[in-house]
């Protein structure tokens, strides 16, 4: 019989490698702090905005998808692994009309194969690092950046290394020292992944300045020859443009279609409980996708893909988007207005006001630790129940050393009036620890 | 500039070990079959049957979510990882009906943390391998066997090793023997998952006697303070019961909750478009698993779940399933009333009429090639038009030998009327063949 004594023993044999790669979760963690602290106002969150959720929008697409037996029986079978070609050929004119072009093989020049729909943006983005990253593969990742895609990486036992990165965005100059080191050092044939977000980025809402794009395919099309590298654009916040216009996507300028996977997401721009996402993938690439998604789930809930296309058909999208960008410029205005008059004569902070996404990132003087376990988390939760993200965790590190002077500030869950009060608790935090 | 010969050698090492066990995915071949021969009576299809989706259930419990706000909105918004609690508590008194207990630590003896939403029951089943089995592990598996999970286990570079079966599922002298064995070689230590489908198997709809199962359980048990093996227990046929009384779980033998990972779904009782699966993990992989999912999607489809979960609070469920065993009840009979009639009286044709699931399992003499590229497969589908699944794709081998001259059927899709017909054509095509 088991004891407790002798199952450790085996526990540690028991479980995968994987598994190890995979532990201490960032996600779970902040969790965690939001379910014990559920009085902070919440700057942490990366949830969109619950007042704006598409509940009117829904109820409208699942009442004709119900009421009509094909539609209500396609949602309610299985569907291919690839997804519901009904979604599958309306997305593809959905990404033409972002794209400016037509939804043919003129003007996308994809076959219509090559969009793959998957849970979430998330699940394409692993189901790509799995598809490519060994143990010991290189994944180069514009730093700071999206702390879960770090936590994926980290998952096949590759290693992310970080480029810099400034207000336009992954740091072409960087980059091509990061390769060059790479190659000197005989590690350029473990690179195999560059990920960038590339409109309103988390955690910093900045967005990749349009000739780095053009640059940064260019860079990867040139050493093909030598090392196949895939870029993978993460574009979920793309549709969250506020004072401008979007940008031509990374995926735009490979011209031949072989060197970028392009990432979007109905989860910000539509519900993320619907759980949508999909990729356009270089063609080389489906198979695999397809073969690893069929042996992890054999498809995403068809349920979802098939209100989703009632959504589109229906023409209940475009104007959701346009409610929601009204939404979170006001709230966007609200937190940085309150940044401005609480923190505006404060030497050493500054912020970023975004013109897309969910994020504001706030960085504070050097001597000041925001991270979990410093003083300025624990006054913030504590003594003004107020809630953020430390920046640290987006970071990559070198040699294990993060920044933790900064913060990542969301402008997605709370109302305009729990912002503006959020941001006036966090300044006092903040003076106090000066 | 990248050329096609330029790049034909870095693709060879740009995709990952991974993928490259990956590949050959089964389903995908079959869907393909499916596709390129809609003329055809489907006995292939693990579907289930279009007539009996709760297109009636699923309109109600939806109108009900979305006219109030609270569940609306939590079915819009993201889910943890584990799930929506709201529908995890429901599914705790769900398996404890099943299981003839109280929903408590007294009668489930677990705590409500253990119990793990999916999608669907095959992402439960990936994350499962992906925790425990490294390349070169082994799992043991009931040969023939769903062979979905084949690929599965084969993704993670592990090896399945298969254990005979009969009419009463996985035999306990060749799990002890296969044991032994593998001791023997000082493979032992290799041995991380034993796979059992408990009810109604697929392929053969074939159920674990119960004295089986309380037998697996032990030896595993007793092997534990050697080597901890986790049984998986499959049970995603477990409601469609026809005949008789639903078995115990192999779970429920399991009185120090360290040995057994229970895995259920929605799929086949309710709807498979919702892809709504659960787990019932031993305590210490609760962790594990929420890592590696968290990784890979963060959290499942949350409409599917507050969707599933009004279902179940509104009394929507238990009809269902009534209206559905009587349905396929009828749909077996055809079936298998028809075999009876077109060759019963064939020497060498063989099948079992199952109690429950959706397969019949069917003999031919051992010289008829059942296999895709055998005589009879090409002679059912170009003439007669009737596809089946051939039984060499639900076996393991031994040396890469598997037999070729079974088939499963399923009465899952078609009605009585094309089911009966399916089995007179197909009846012929094997005639011919002998």
């Amino acid at each position: 019989m088991a004891t407790p004594s002798s199952t450790t023993d085996p526990v540690g044999r028991f479980l995968s490698r994987r598994r190890d790669w995979s532990a201490n979760n960032v996600v779970g963690f902040m969790m965690k702090q939001a379910v014990d602290h559920p009085e902070c106002i919440s700057l942490a969150a990366g949830l969109v905005d619950p007042q704006t959720l598409p509940i009117e929008a829904t109820s409208r697409a699942v009442e004709r998808m119900l009421s009509d037996p094909t539609l209500a029986r396609a949602g309610l079978q299985y569907e291919t692994t690839e997804g519901a070609q009904r979604l599958r050929d309306l997305l593809l004119e959905y990404l033409a009309g972002l794209e400016g072009v037509t939804a043919d093989a003129v003007g996308l020049k994809i076959d219509r194969d090559q969009l793959v729909l998957s849970t979430g943006s998330q699940q394409m983005l692993a189901l790509l690092c799995e598809a490519t990253l060994d143990p010991g593969d290189i994944c180069l990742i514009a730093d700071p950046t999206y702390y879960v895609m770090l936590g994926t990486v980290n998952g096949q036992g590759a290693r992310a290394v970080p480029i810099e990165s400034d207000a336009d965005g992954m740091r072409i100059d960087s980059l091509e020292r990061t390769l060059a080191a790479l190659d000197a050092e005989g590690q350029l044939q473990r690179v195999k992944m560059i990920y960038v977000v590339s409109d309103f980025d988390n955690p910093r809402s900045v967005s990749l300045a349009t000739d780095r794009r053009r640059r940064l395919v260019e860079i990867v099309t040139e050493l093909s020859g030598q090392q196949r590298i895939l870029i993978v654009e993460d574009a979920a916040y793309r549709e969250l443009y506020y004072d401008g216009v979007s940008r031509p996507s990374v995926w735009s300028f490979d011209e031949e279609g072989e060197t970028v996977a392009l990432v979007q997401t109905f989860s910000k721009c539509f519900s993320p409980g619907l759980r949508v996402g999909f990729g356009i993938l270089p063609r080389d690439l489906v198979g695999p996708v397809l073969d690893l998604k069929g042996n992890q789930d054999f498809g995403s809930t068809s349920f979802s893909q098939h209100l989703l296309a009632t959504v589109l058909e229906d023409g209940l999208f475009a104007s959701h988007v346009d409610h929601l960008r009204d939404a979170y410029v006001v709230k966007r205005d609200a937190l940085t207005e309150a940044a401005a008059v609480h923190l505006g004569d404060v030497e050493g902070v500054e912020w970023l006001v975004p013109d897309g996404g969910l994020y504001v990132w706030l960085t504070v003087p050097e001597h000041v630790d925001a991270g979990f376990d410093g003083a300025l988390f624990n006054r913030a939760v504590q003594q003004e129940q107020v809630m953020y993200v430390p920046g640290d965790l987006c970071h990559i590190g070198v040699d294990g050393v993060r920044p933790r002077n900064q913060l990542r500030l969301s402008f997605g869950v709370e109302n305009s009036e729990r912002l503006a009060d959020g941001m006036a608790r966090l300044a006092r935090a903040i003076r106090a620890e000066l």
